[in-house]
């Protein structure tokens, strides 16, 4: 659920699907499968066909009638259009349980996305190692670093009464991106886009599947 | 993205964004805000007025033309259709960083998702007292204490390599349904459903709304 003020030429929803799309199409190329078809696309990420076939058409002819899409070709084309051919460098905010799991979640960095500095308001926490080996540094660091690191995404897993605090400090240094765990609204400039994370969703998802399986 | 054998009869997209549009119904709520427009509501979610409107269309007539929605009726109607006006019992598998963070969340007990046992295969954290009082137990009494006290739902939060096993416990012990953060693709059952929570896929979403501002 991503807020972003400007209106993107490609609708949220299907850019959503796309990252989706995304992980089985890295299955089938790993295991040297040269073609996926709209069903087994759909049916590995839990959508229908024709939402599929609809979401790929935004960005031409990917597909052969009847066979099905190249996965090579349809999974650079996605990634291209994700902007995740490249790397990202992240810094996070807060490092207590949550924050602390983020850091070392391999998932992120074999994505390219790259947790560069670590910061928290906790004197007690501050020149800290993580086990990644990165150093927990003060939030008074956080413009300089921004610079000198090239940090483009702030990830918040402050408390969510430090998360307003947090977004702001990142706006300052000039941070255009933030990845939110807090459970809370961030107010956040025109210029900017926040995306919330929010894993109450997906228990309420599994909530319904799992009510409609007992009831049959 | 759930993986559901069996065909619910809504979309699963749909169910997905039903969660989503609870988030500002409960915002709209508490500050006395009676009525809600669908175009308010798309907004909040970072999906199109049409979306929701054909969303909520498959529950019959919610909304006044040219008005909007009633928020408590609405928000009272889909936590009826997701199955969120009950209490869920939770157990988690595996007490790392992750798994410590995720018993604590606060938003999962305000929603009804209690975690009532806690598990992990380490000896060394058996027995260790968690912030919110639950007590580590080894995964041997998992059968005992899921019928003991009636678990249904089981979270994930176990090393990639140890979350298959991990499931496998859960679905012998009688558990149907699991949420699971580790970044590998489970094997279930017909009769269970798996919802797989995968951060990296919001990194993506950013990453792409991020690229988009750059360029302008």
């Amino acid at each position: 659920m991503p807020t972003t003020k400007k209106t993107p030429k490609i609708p949220a929803p299907t850019i959503e699907r796309l990252a989706l799309y995304t992980r089985p199409l890295e299955i089938y190329q790993r295991e040297g499968i040269a073609v996926i078809s709209s069903e087994a696309l759909a049916r590995h990420c839990g959508v229908n066909p024709a939402q599929v076939r609809k979401d790929l058409a935004h960005f031409g002819e990917f597909g052969v009638r009847g066979v099905g899409y190249e996965v090579s070709k349809l999974l650079g084309e996605i990634k291209k259009i994700l902007s995740t051919d490249r790397e990202w460098n992240l810094c996070i905010m807060g490092l207590g349980n949550l924050g602390t799991a983020l850091v070392e979640n391999q998932n992120f960095r074999q994505r390219g996305y790259r947790f560069v500095a670590a910061f928290d308001s906790d004197p007690a926490k501050v020149g800290k190692r993580l086990p990644s080996g990165l150093v927990i540094q003060s939030v008074e660091k956080l413009p300089k670093l921004v610079k000198q690191l090239n940090i483009e995404i702030g990830v918040i897993a402050t408390p969510p009464r430090q998360a307003q605090k947090a977004a702001e400090l990142l706006f300052a240094a000039g941070i255009k991106a933030i990845l939110n765990f807090a459970p809370i609204q961030l107010r956040s400039p025109e210029c900017c886009v926040v995306e919330n994370v929010d894993f109450s969703v997906n228990l309420e998802n599994l909530a319904y599947h799992l009510a409609n399986l007992l009831e049959e």
